[in-house]
This record gives structure tokens, C-alpha cells and sequence, in this order.
């Protein structure tokens, strides 16, 4: 059931106490779920309620602290010992009275650790600003650093088994694009065809089961292409009209997003200029791509291909990408964007997404890629070009545009 | 577009006021997505970057500030008039040298309201520990005040319109707890069952669609229906096989969660002896609950109902539920626990779940439903008890023990 072996465990461990050690860390209180899955296996929908990991730097195993009806759960799911698992009662849950903060406090007092230097990820969605008010309450002993986006870190380089899973994922993703754009056309509802993505990305294939991403699948329509983030209505889909879909497939939690850009009958004349410029642009960017050159440097390659046709992108051109939970599949360490001075290695694998969003319309295609020890691969096989469908048959997955 | 008039708009502003008139409190920054949507109509997925509603005591329109992309989204899908929607430039997002608070604290300042009693929602998962602690370098002629869930209480009351949605929500619900119970039989994948479970909640009815719920379905098997909050596999289920199906149906993210347990063949001994219990104590509820009990009360009912079969519930038995985004669809207001003082009023809606998890097998068998003037009313019609299917054929949905 674990998707990382006992060796594997050890050594994710040992890199995280190396950057503690650095950072002057001695107790390490992990709430990113996708933290918490790294280091220990733990993955249930439980994060909704205060739960963390501790990592002792002078002791072998971590902590698991969570709600008393997921405990079973961390014992199933983790490398960490049954004794290591320590649940607070229900009352604790979303509470006015009581807080899973002075719970976690007074145990970090009861095993010695209340004066120590303890690490906290001060940016992430599952520390809020009261867990770290409780914490400081209930130990006025212990100096606070942040600790936000240590463990991230060390997650940016993948294993090659990490990288397996997310070449499944890939596989879930051109399947799940294939299926949109297969039932995208006029007289279509948006929530028929978020359904079918949601079912293509869900069941996975016949060899292996599909994971929920961390993000649902986006597809605005029409004028709502200028705003990329919102979700489908049952507004049925016109001819003429064109639609973004970004979606990603996901194996053991570990995502491969994937974007491409429909139009339903003849594209209008913005998309047919902008298409070809994008397309450039990514075709560029994925040929120079190679271990040693920054993230900002990638960004450059791509805002020189634009500008050639007097375009400038002001939103980053892509992020570091892999193993999450909601709400994001962003790894929120490296970023393709100007000044951005992480250097690439081999593994470390991105969503390459630029997308262009003006005041009445959108385009985005995208690639994930890993770097590899010369360049890059893209993780997908989608033809990468705007999908022009027949308006009104359903079809294979549209003619392309070449 | 929007799903609520310009009259409610007026008449929520107006309560979430008095609240902060109440306590003492200027201005309001509300970081939960379900409370901006509340507040305003905004409906996106961007609440992975920093985002708020800002609500000044004595201004008659909130101020929007997000992310430059998500502008057009907030523009098209909210009430607030186009000039109150700024816009923070995309460098903002998730980097280690710009904060969005940073630029939020600027605003505040230009404005005016630098030097205000500020509230705060602490413990939300969308208003994390640095969040606050740049907001306090930004603004150090500010008072920061707790108002953690001051708009979630206004919530807390239905509207007929809201009540309307949740309806629809319901029959959702009804449908893909049907569509799930058709399709669990022994040799099919768990994977196979939440596609379909997610094709049905997603595309909703011939009439309407569905909205994405803000928790994944959850079903565990075999031994995991101990640990409620693990997600599916691609194993394939067994005969003899108990599987816990907890879902929802959403409607303009508005959410009725329904759970039920099926058997795959002749159920357990244990299952076939806790079931007449806990459908037993559901009905006792069931017909108890009226306006004027507490939420304490409520639940007092439920314990001296299994007290009599020598069963105690570990968890509380409920919780509001209503409006809402991933990771919860509770409204973390209302419990149905011991103690808690909340008085029942008509139109207020629980997610009543008495789940019971054993050290090997669990059982969920639960009901939403609406404080009428003279009591309650379920939202679902779903049948309350175990379910016992045929285990290798798929049929309707399953015979109903009775």
C-alpha cells in the first residue's frame, strides 16, 4: 500500500534533518499534507483538521498527530511506528473551547522538546495564523523559525520511482485531454464535459486507478476564457466558441498537468495569430531547457520568442510541479519567471504553462517536462496546438491545426 | 451568473456589519473562499494564492484584491462594483521575497484604514501564520482582532433561496449514492466507483448541473472502513466486503452529504448487529429535533439511544453544513455535540453522521437535514439502512434490508 520503500523513508528523512541541521532547526512541525505523504506515506483526506508530523532531529522516527478517528488511517498508510501515532480526542475538532494546537504543545512538553528551536511552515494552507498563537501559548519556551518550504525543497528533485508515477499520471492526462476534447462541441454542457474528465481522470486505465488532483479541471468558455480560473456552469457550449481546458492526471498523488485550447467550428481571427506565437514560444523553450540554466533563464528564452510578435505575458510561464493535494498542484519552489535563480537539475520536472489571458479571451497549451541529463521531455504525447472540432459531431479528438 | 440578488447582497453586507459593530471590529479581511462567495458571488478556483474581501464598517462596497488573472473572474462573477477590484501583479505569487500581504497592508494604508481595528480569520485554512505576521509588519499602527467564522455565523441561517439550492444539491446527492450503489459489486475497482460517483455528482440532473463537492467521495473498504478518511485504490473489491460511501451532492457550491454502508453479499455479524442501531438512533433524532433544542441536546438523544446497546460514538455526531470550498463542506460553526449551547432555528442544516469506526470495520449511515418550524426534514430520500447487494451482479441498487 506504501508507495515509497523503507530505504527510500530513511533517506527522505535524512536530507529533511540536513536542512534542518542547516537552518538551525531542531523540531520540525510538518502540515503540508504533500509534506506529510513525503515523509512519512500518510495520505487520507483528513487535513481538514489539524494533523502534523514531528520530526525530531536527534530521534529516529517521526511523530504522527492527528484526530482520533484518522489514527487507523496513519497506521495503515505510514512507515511510522504504531507508538508513533498519537491522536487527540474529537472534542479538540473545530472547536471554540479547545485547540489541536494545545494538545500538540503539551505533548512536545511531555517528550522534552518544549525549549527547543521548532520549525513551522508559516505559508501553508494547513498552518493557519491561530495554530501558531496556540503553539506560542502553549510553549513560551521554544524559539519559532520558519520552517515554510523546507521539506518542498527537498521534494524538487524526484526520484526515478517518483518519476514513474508521474509518467502515469501523464498517461491519465492525454487520455483525460483526449476524452475532453473528444465530447467539447456546440449544444455540450461544461458540467457533461467536466464529468467525463472527472470519470477518464478518476477510473485511470485498465492497468492502473486514476487520483483526485489537487485542483479540478477548468474549463471556461467563450468570454470567461479571459478569466482562467473559473470552474463550468451547465451552460451549453456554441459554435464558434472557444474553450480552455487544463486538467492533470494524477497517479499516488503525483500530478502531470496538462492545457490545451478549443475552438468549436472555425477559431476566431485572435486565436488563429496567437496560436502559432504560442506554440513557437513552447517549441523554443523545450529545446533549450538543460540541466545548469535557471528558471529565470528559461523565462527570458520564452519572453524573447513572444516579443518578436509584440507580446509581453505577465503572469510566471510555469512552476515546479508533482506529488500534492489540494488546493494546489504546485510545488511553490522554483518558478519559470524572471529573476527566479534556481538552477535545473536532472528530475526536476515543471509545468511549462503560458498562458495568455487578454480582456475577452484566453489561450493556453501547456507541457510538463522533466529535465534530463541533456535537455528536457515532455511527460505528454497531446499534439501541441489549438483543437479545432467539427461544431456539431462529437469526433475522435478533433482536426488539428498544423 | 450570480446566485443571489442585489437585495440579499445588501441585506448579508448588513448582517456581517453588526457582527463587526459587535465586536468591535472596522474592518474585515475575509480570507475564506465560502464567505467571499457569500459575501460578494465570487466563485473561483484561486484560492491557492492570497486573496480576501475587505468589508470597511463605513464604506457601502467591499474591495476585492487578488491576483492580476483572477481580476476578470472577480469582475464577471461578483457584485462589487469594477473599480473596487485591484489587482496585485504576478510576482506576488508564491515567491520568497514578495508577499501579497505586503501588497494588501500598502492598500490598506492608501485608504486610510491603517490605523483601524482589523479582524482577521485565524483560523482559516486561506489566512495562514505569515499572512498575519507581514499584515503586522505593514500595518504596525493597527489593532488585529480574532474573527474567526463572524461571517460563518451569519451563514449559519438559511435563506428560502439557499434552501432551494441545497435541494437541488440533495437530489444530486440521491442520484450518484444510487449510481454508486449500482456499481460496488465484487471484482470492480474502488477507482471505477468514485468515476462513477464523480460523473454523476459533476453532471447532476438533465435539469442542472452539479458542482465539484469540496471533499473527494470517500469509500473505504474491507478493514479501511476503520479509517473513515482514506481514499480509493485500484483494488478490486471482494466478496463478503463492506464499503463505506460518504458523498455529496453540491449546487452552486452548496452541499448535502449523504453516507451509507454496503455489503457485498450477506453482510458480518458485526454489521448486521450494529445497523438496526444505528438506523435505530438516526430515527430517534430523526423525529426529536425542533427549533428551541440545543445542538447538545440534539445529541444527547443519539447517545442514550445506542446507551442502550452498550455503544458509546467517540466523534461528534454532526455538524453545519451549507456553503463551501475544498478541503471541508462543514461550516465549522454548529456541532452536534455534547455541550454545545447552539440553539436550533428553522433553516439552519446539518450533516448528521453517526459514524461508528471499530478497530477493523466501521459504519456510516447518515442524513442532511433542515430545522423546519415544527421539527426537521431530511434532504435526501435515499433509503436509511445497510445496503446488501448481490455480490457479483451489478442491479439497481442492491436489495434493501429492512
Amino acid at each position: 500500500m506504501l508507495s515509497f520503500d523503507i530505504i527510500e523513508y530513511q533517506n527522505r528523512l535524512s536530507k529533511t534533518k540536513q536542512r534542518m541541521a542547516e537552518s538551525g532547526i531542531e523540531v520540525l512541525l510538518v502540515t503540508d499534507p504533500a509534506n506529510m505523504n513525503y515523509l512519512s506515506g500518510y495520505d487520507a483526506w483528513s487535513f481538514y483538521v489539524h494533523q502534523m508530523l514531528i520530526v525530531i532531529i536527534d530521534e529516529p522516527q517521526p511523530i504522527w498527530i492527528g484526530r482520533y478517528q484518522d489514527a487507523n488511517g496513519a497506521k495503515a498508510t505510514t512507515w511510522i511506528y504504531d507508538e508513533n501515532v498519537i491522536a487527540y480526542p474529537d472534542y479538540y475538532v473545530q472547536s471554540s473551547v479547545y485547540h489541536p494546537m494545545d494538545f500538540v504543545a503539551e505533548i512536545l512538553k511531555q517528550i522534552g522538546q518544549g525549549n527547543r528551536y521548532i520549525g513551522v511552515e508559516m505559508d501553508n494552507y494547513y498552518f493557519s495564523a491561530k495554530a501558531l498563537e496556540r503553539l506560542k501559548q502553549g510553549l513560551p519556551n521554544a524559539t519559532f523559525k520558519d520552517a515554510d518550504l523546507l521539506v518542498n525543497y527537498v521534494r524538487i528533485i524526484k526520484s526515478d520511482q517518483e518519476i514513474e508515477y508521474m509518467k502515469k499520471a501523464a498517461k491519465i492526462a492525454d487520455e483525460a485531454m483526449f476524452k475532453a476534447t473528444e465530447s467539447i462541441y456546440a449544444g455540450v454542457r461544461e458540467c457533461d464535459v467536466a464529468a467525463n474528465i472527472y470519470y477518464q481522470v478518476v477510473s485511470g486505465t485498465k492497468d492502473y486507478g486514476g487520483d483526485y488532483p489537487a485542483i479540478v479541471p477548468l474549463l471556461p468558455s467563450g468570454e470567461n476564457t479571459s478569466a482562467p480560473h473559473l470552474t463550468w456552469s451547465d451552460k451549453r457550449y456554441q459554435e464558434g466558441e472557444a474553450v480552455i481546458v487544463e486538467l492533470a492526471g494524477c497517479y499516488k498523488r503525483y500530478h502531470v498537468p496538462l492545457a490545451r485550447t478549443v475552438s468549436i467550428g472555425k477559431p476566431s481571427k485572435e486565436l488563429e495569430k496567437i496560436t502559432p506565437v504560442v506554440v513557437e514560444g513552447l517549441n523554443e523553450v523545450l529545446h533549450s531547457v538543460k540541466p545548469g540554466m535557471t528558471c529565470g533563464e528559461v523565462e527570458s528564452i520564452w519572453r524573447n520568442s513572444i516579443k518578436k510578435h509584440g507580446i509581453e505575458k505577465e503572469a510566471r510561464l510555469g512552476y515546479s510541479v508533482g506529488l500534492n493535494y489540494p488546493p494546489d498542484w504546485g510545488e511553490h519552489t522554483a518558478s519559470l519567471r524572471m529573476g527566479d535563480p534556481t538552477v535545473l537539475q536532472p528530475n526536476m520536472t515543471f509545468h511549462l504553462i503560458p498562458g495568455l489571458w487578454f480582456d475577452n479571451y484566453g489561450i493556453e497549451i501547456s507541457e510538463s517536462f522533466r529535465v534530463t541529463d541533456a535537455g528536457c521531455e515532455t511527460f505528454t504525447d497531446f499534439p501541441r496546438d489549438l483543437v479545432v472540432k467539427d461544431p456539431f459531431h462529437r469526433n475522435q479528438h478533433g482536426g488539428i491545426i498544423s
